[in-house]
């Protein structure tokens, strides 16, 4: 299924001489060495990657320099910065063995420019180190997510991360406004700009994003900053039905317009998982309801949020789209809220899902999602646990499936493609996306295959052989064999 | 300057008739029919362009076939659909004679989807159009431009456009979630999914969106809506300085968050221009001031906007930021104030520019900018007149040259070449764009090939050969020879 171009090499010692002759002492590892092996796995260890080295370098020339001398060798290439990816793009574990050229010692915050609402990071900087050189600016970097300790710059744009907050700011990608990068013959593309407006030809920034590293190595960015919200009111609301929580969205929206921010829906299951692992947790919400959803709305200071946020709150429970509901009242409670939400994926992982789904479709067809696909799981396996949680501002959907009660993810082996298959159809059905926000890596090259349309599927092929004419970049990723 | 690829031939007899049999009668005008020769204009009239026929399908479908032919015939084809673009994309002025196809017919709307946040208009719908077609839902379609009433989808999104609330709304690819697009060979890309968050491959969207049809035709595309404004604040002020603008903006933005939707810069310039044409015209601020900026703050009902923004603006005139100012009270004030922003081009056309520049620069480079690129054409010919207005949310500035008095534009034709390179130089050094918002065209191919990355131009052609390999689409466009 995964299969690198054939023309692709081994690096020999002298290549990996070659390569070490290029970086200071300690950049570049082989196998055997300390730490190597971390280099080695992903987060949810479905692959045991291999490669004959790893490469350190600390400038975007000494990535040049190492992607030319791969270029000219033939010698795969697998950029990686956090390697929190969830889909496989930062393992490759057959084929010719490549080398991993990690980006984490490009990790300057090369400006900050609250007056131009922007800052410069290299590809190493993490998540959280973006967001704080903002904040210390007095600006917001909007993007948000679980893995934001640890996953970086490069990775997020190399993937086109999500996360939380989608709705009001958008992806990673448009909350880029230049690339640096280094491109397969080792050429550094200079795209450093700070420009709102840029209609100069082809947008290979928006091409490189998003593309999992198989077009170019993207070295650092430059990051939209915003206004720093003056005011955030959080809340957790029951909600009688995933169709009610959609239409508290758009009720809230039209009361509130695009101060809201995060809308976050989560099933019963969640807490349920919760409490399994965290028996200390305390619920905001009583009665344990089969549906809630986090909301929050943000905007400037001095405008009585809280106040208008209340209201509308207060008159859409009238209104019957919401079943109980609490607002928060301290940043602890805020936190306490956003911890449910930031803790279900790790309850999930303890607890081992058969199968997990990154779906996204129309928002209106959210709630048709949830009875299909649920319906077409339960026929599988009537048992099956459902934990359907997620981005629903954004129509992004984790739809995982667990282990039937006194059954192991070993004994569901033989329902997972069913399960998968099944999922991913009424997805596509619903006009929606088999992956909405963790990318196609080497997980999902045959449902590309499948379900992407064959014009765009040969337009990638082609853009790839004419960017990357050897094949060394990501070998083996995104593009379906 | 403007070689279109060699290979490229005239459509004979035979090809006219082949391309004919595809059409209804009357969907193909031939040279000396009625109406054949407004295919040819574009609106500065810098250009004659010429055409060996003009189609106008009414289906995607017809569209491909047309297309399929005329690669199969490498026949060059330039897609158009309001025709307004400044910088020449629509025109091809020498060389074997290319088909026009015109996206007129594809004027339907094909969906309005308020509860999914989205419209699906086909290329030949005008902006206007679509406006209409969003409020109507009770929504928001944000892109707004002088041309709004005769530009269509098609080149909005083939040129990227911006315009007057980019600030807080984006570009028009901002604004696209998906397009339906015939690519070089006739194959249809159906790419028009009504979803936030897809992240299944390379972004073909994003690709053709900027590439002024020189990479595939865009025949329709899926476009964002937002949460109608309930409340809206349009002011007008004066400012002792672009610096002041600059910093006001700031200041605003701190106070009201991302509810400033539109900060317009215009020098007095303007109005003086006005005054010429329009000699009944009122300014609705006293004492002719150098510099003066149209604000617009937009916020959902019930917020009290006009209260907090009239608090904020008083506060800023206060600290010197302005120096008089007015707010509008009635929807006629509002229009009054936009009419001056919107009429300023048209009373540039009737004076005459000797030459017009579409920059942009890192917001906080934008009174060095002003400064520079004016002591740099004081320096050509001292007696010369700017006038300089645009968005300055965005960086973005009009900088016109024209005449001195008593002089005309033949008078100046000498100066044309060393005033347009010196204000792109200024542009350039300041890390600017020499084209923020109409493209490259046929006008800016020089330019570009002189300060864009050298890289990207690269890369540019690279794709361009991979996914155009016949160069049929919109020939000698874009690409720098």
């Amino acid at each position: 299924m995964d299969t690198p171009a054939r023309s692709l090499r081994e690096p020999s010692r002298d290549d990996l001489d070659a390569l070490a002759a290029r970086l200071d002492a300690g950049d570049l590892l082989l196998p055997g060495m300390d730490r190597f092996d971390a280099y080695l796995r992903e987060p949810r260890d479905r692959w045991q990657g291999q490669a004959a080295a790893v490469l350190r370098p600390r400038t975007t020339e000494e990535v040049a320099a190492a992607v030319r001398m791969c270029h000219d060798r033939s010698i795969g290439v697998i950029a990686i910065s956090g390697g929190t990816g969830l889909v496989g793009g930062q393992t490759l574990d057959h084929g010719a063995k490549p080398v991993i050229l990690s980006l984490e010692r490009l990790n300057r915050v090369r400006a900050v420019l609250p007056d131009d609402g922007a800052l410069i990071a290299e590809a190493g900087v993490t998540l959280a180190e973006v967001q704080a050189a903002a904040e210390a600016a007095g600006r917001l970097f909007p993007l948000s997510m679980a893995s934001e300790g640890s996953c970086c710059v490069g990775g997020n744009l190399a993937t086109n991360a999500g996360g939380v907050q989608v709705l009001r700011y958008g992806n990673a990608r448009d909350l880029c406004l230049g690339v640096e990068a280094v491109l397969a013959d080792g050429s550094i593309h200079h795209g450093l700009k700070v420009l709102r407006k840029d209609n100069t030809g082809y947008d290979l920034r928006h091409l490189l994003i998003g593309s999992e590293g198989t077009l170019g190595i993207i070295t650092a960015a430059v990051l939209k900053l915003f206004p720093a919200p003056g005011e955030t009111v959080t809340g957790m609301l029951a909600v009688p039905s995933p169709a009610a929580a959609v239409k508290l969205l758009h009720a809230l929206r039209d009361r509130m317009g695009d101060g809201v921010t995060a809308f976050e829906l989560m099933a019963g299951q969640g807490p349920t998982f919760i409490r399994r692992f965290y028996p200390d947790w305390r619920d905001p919400l009583d009665g344990d309801p089969a549906w809630r959803v986090l909301v929050e709305i943000t905007g400037p200071a001095g405008g009585d949020l809280a106040g208008r946020a209340e209201t509308a709150l207060a008159d859409l429970f009238e209104a019957g789209l919401a079943t109980d509901g609490v607002v928060a009242t301290s940043g602890q409670q805020r936190e306490a809220m956003w911890w449910l939400r930031e803790t279900i994926p790790e309850a999930n992982r303890r607890v081992g899902a058969v199968s997990s789904h990154d779906i996204s479709v129309p928002l209106s067809a959210i709630p048709r999602f949830i009875d299909e696909a649920g319906a077409a799981v339960a026929a599988i396996d009537a048992d099956l646990t459902i934990n359907c949680f997620g981005h629903v501002g954004d129509g992004n959907l984790h739809f995982n499936v667990f282990p039937a009660p006194g059954r192991t993810r070993a004994d569901h082996d033989g329902d997972r493609p069913a399960i998968k298959s099944t999922i991913h159809e009424v997805a596509d059905r619903l006009g929606g996306s088999i992956s909405a926000e963790h990318g196609i890596g080497r997980l999902k090259k045959a449902d590309l295959a499948r379900f992407a349309d064959p014009v765009k599927l040969a337009a990638m092929r082609a853009i790839k052989q004419a960017l990357d004419p050897n094949g060394i970049l990501n070998p083996g990723a995104v593009l379906p064999d």
